[in-house]
């Protein structure tokens, strides 16, 4: 049997995440095969280690997080980046979205992925949870290249208005055991890195059998539902005029049993106080996508889900979505929304709201809470996978740093991200991703994108005038 | 007499943000000392200059833009980024930022705003609007040898509670004859870069007679005035209580006559419809400020103000308000924010609000007309001076571009600034500063921040568990 690789990391400030919130001003650890050996004070670990260690390596003062969790992301839109701006909701999803999405080939949800992973590395991702896309086996074959973690789901409707031709023969039943295919063929696959998740799009395009079908099944195979939920208050309102209920999604949700620890619910703008009450009590996981949110559905209330014990984890959304794939940008964003939504709360702003600590655990600890991989990642910790993210802190962007834990959510930006390593590998070091060609995937990402819009017939129409 | 260098760029999409809102797909431009010559097709440009130019440069396809202008900067606040992360308001003004300010040296405010300006050139910035600071020497000192372009103003107050012991005594008189000299010494210094303003820290620190006599010696002079205006529900009712009007700071501003073209009023968070008639009405110039706004002040009524037809600008307020000194950022802000913001005005958020050309216009025509001076900057035309920034959109943060405009609000970030030139020089070149050693900065702004805080007795609580 092969000797499992040792490595060891020290002079960093290392920001474990743990319970206790240890940080080690002067840190080190060691990685041994995809776990976390050890982690303790520099000393002691080139004391304890050295001699041990195949390669030990010198990081010169930068900080050590848990790499970050991008709890909502549509991968396979990242080809249609910019194809949906300044657009009105409807135009966005069917002259659009679904035109681009339902003329995707297993190809191009390949090559989005892989598109859309290498911006997740660049600003610190090692794992995400797929939103729902079409094509899982495509984004499977990307996550496996690019070496990082994911969620992945099918999106998945059976019945609603204007969905296109070929989606629209979609039974309950094709939906459900095309799922449970995709969860025999990857679950578990990549050495460990992907899980199959039941994806359930919205509730205006899902029956009833579809809802209780996907809970019952996603039971029984013990695996995540990410789901879409309480958007727009279109939605609340077709919910209260079709279901019977007296408030919105959540509530539905409620009533048939559908909140449960395992539900993964994406944006949750439009809720009412009992429907966080339903949501902190089921220990139903949020995905907050704050640019998503601030452009298109509404501010969430995140500081009253936190407040009730809900678990907040962050997402990207896709890229016709927020354009801008970066978590971090959405913890600054998390935080100064956050802060500026009091003042219709209560007339006046509040600049101690939703502070940087509470942030950096929304894409840490509380992210893998929320894809259910707590007890393998989201903090540094002995027995942990080695899922590191490495950053340089001494460029213009963060000098001076006087309070180093809010530096990194208000002044980081995807620049001061050196290194990541998922799984105890490498996939990124001094911001040369080293799993994928980044310079012959662009070209093919560009090509790909432009044939799949002229195929789709999608038209954008020029804002100025073009000599 | 030395012969004028000749600098020809062609092969670059070139948006000019002219008044016919004109695009060179593939477009050229010749400069002339610090003057834009000639613009056009590159094929027209290479015919005719080819042989004249010093310089030829293949831009290879990359995006040409007028430099940006940030219209509301504090930099002499940059070595106090992240002094005032997550604290209550007046925290933040009487334990963090006078204590801050009113214990720095003229050398501190030199090296903080060469430490911002090179944060503003990675962002593309060729000139800003300085808010107000302490010792206008240092920042003109910086100014001159960062190759940049300023309006620079001091901070003024002569009344108001809570003020530093070395700042009380400060009588209205010595606050205008003191800028009044400030205008003697530099006024259209650094072969023409540097103007002065006036400045007025806030009503809440301005007695009538600095207010008028303000107003009065902007005029002689032919210069504007730089405020900070309705910031916080606060200073609308302490205006309210005490001068007499019905509602706020605008509406007294208005009363006293100190409402007119020159006057640059930052923030402008909290206005009724009479005040931003008022407003428009004067032509005052709005500098918008939005990530400082969402995190401390409230949301701007901008959809409101840009209906109104007043000239909206952005900038990024100073380090320990928003940390990331980005104009890059403020746009995708700006244009996120409103959008969301409708959800409160209307019930709905609308994805058509502000979109990304008007948000262009912000940081260029409108930021030229600010700052007074779009005679001479602001878009690319014959005549004009030659500020411009060379944005690289082969990468990974902006694959694929379908919609050239709303990608550079939208996906674009300050790793794409490649190159930027300011009055015919350039200043950064293959994203390195040409007119400042970066690191030795880096490294002094590092020692004179410790040493000021220290100076100030400011003490900043750990966040998590430090070992």
């Amino acid at each position: 049997m092969e000797k499992v690789p040792v490595i060891l990391l020290h002079n960093a400030l290392v920001i474990t995440m743990d319970s206790d919130s240890r940080v080690y001003k002067s840190g080190g650890l060691v990685v041994e095969g995809d776990k976390i050996k050890a982690i303790a004070s520099s000393a002691e670990i080139l004391e304890q280690f050295s001699s041990l260690s195949d390669e030990v390596i010198d990081l010169n003062g930068r900080i050590v997080l848990p790499g970050f969790i991008n709890t909502h992301v549509h991968t396979s839109q990242q080809l249609g980046r910019g194809i949906a701006d300044d657009v009105d909701l409807m135009t966005w999803l069917h002259d659009r979205i679904w035109p681009y999405e339902s003329n995707m080939t297993e190809e191009d949800s390949y090559i989005s992925t892989l598109l859309c992973g290498i911006e997740l590395i660049h600003s610190g991702v090692t794992c995400f949870a797929e939103a729902g896309g079409q094509h899982v086996t495509g984004m499977a074959r990307a996550v496996e290249s690019l070496g990082i973690r994911a969620c992945l789901a099918q999106s998945t409707m059976d019945c609603g208005q204007g969905l296109p031709a070929n989606w629209a023969n979609h039974t309950t039943e094709y939906c459900l055991q095309s799922q449970k295919e995709l969860y025999n063929k990857h679950q578990d696959t990549a050495e460990g890195r992907i899980r199959i998740w039941f994806g359930l799009r919205q509730i205006m395009n899902a029956s009833d059998n579809l809802l209780l079908g996907t809970r019952d099944i996603a039971k029984e195979l013990g695996t995540g539902i990410h789901m879409h939920v309480a958007e727009i208050p279109y939605e609340n309102q077709v919910v209260t005029n079709t279901r019977g209920v007296d408030h919105g999604t959540v509530t539905y949700l409620e009533k048939i049993g559908l909140l449960h620890s395992n539900l993964l619910a994406a944006h949750v703008v439009w809720t009412n106080d009992n429907e966080i009450d339903f949501l902190s009590k089921a220990g139903v996981k949020v995905s907050y996508c704050p640019a998503a949110a601030m452009r298109m559905l509404g501010f969430a209330s995140i500081r009253e889900m936190l407040d009730a014990g809900i678990c907040v984890s962050l997402g990207t959304d896709g890229a016709p979505s927020n354009n801008r794939m970066s978590i971090i940008d959405e913890m600054y964003l998390a935080s100064l929304i956050n802060k500026g939504r009091e003042a219709h709360v209560k007339g006046m702003t509040d600049p101690t709201a939703v502070p940087a600590e509470t942030v950096l655990k929304m894409v840490t600890v509380n992210g893998a809470r929320a894809v259910l991989w707590d007890n393998e990642i989201g903090s540094l910790e002995v027995g942990k996978k080695a899922d590191v993210v490495v950053i340089n802190h001494s460029s213009w962007s963060m000098v001076p740093m006087h309070d180093c834990i809010s530096s990194l959510v208000y002044s980081m930006r995807t620049e001061n991200i050196d290194s990541v390593m998922c799984n105890g590998k490498w996939v990124m070091r001094g911001q040369k991703i080293l799993t994928v060609n980044e310079e012959e995937l662009l070209s093919l990402a560009k090509q790909a994108s432009s044939k799949l819009l002229k195929r789709a017939g999608i038209v954008i129409p020029t804002r100025m005038n073009f000599l």
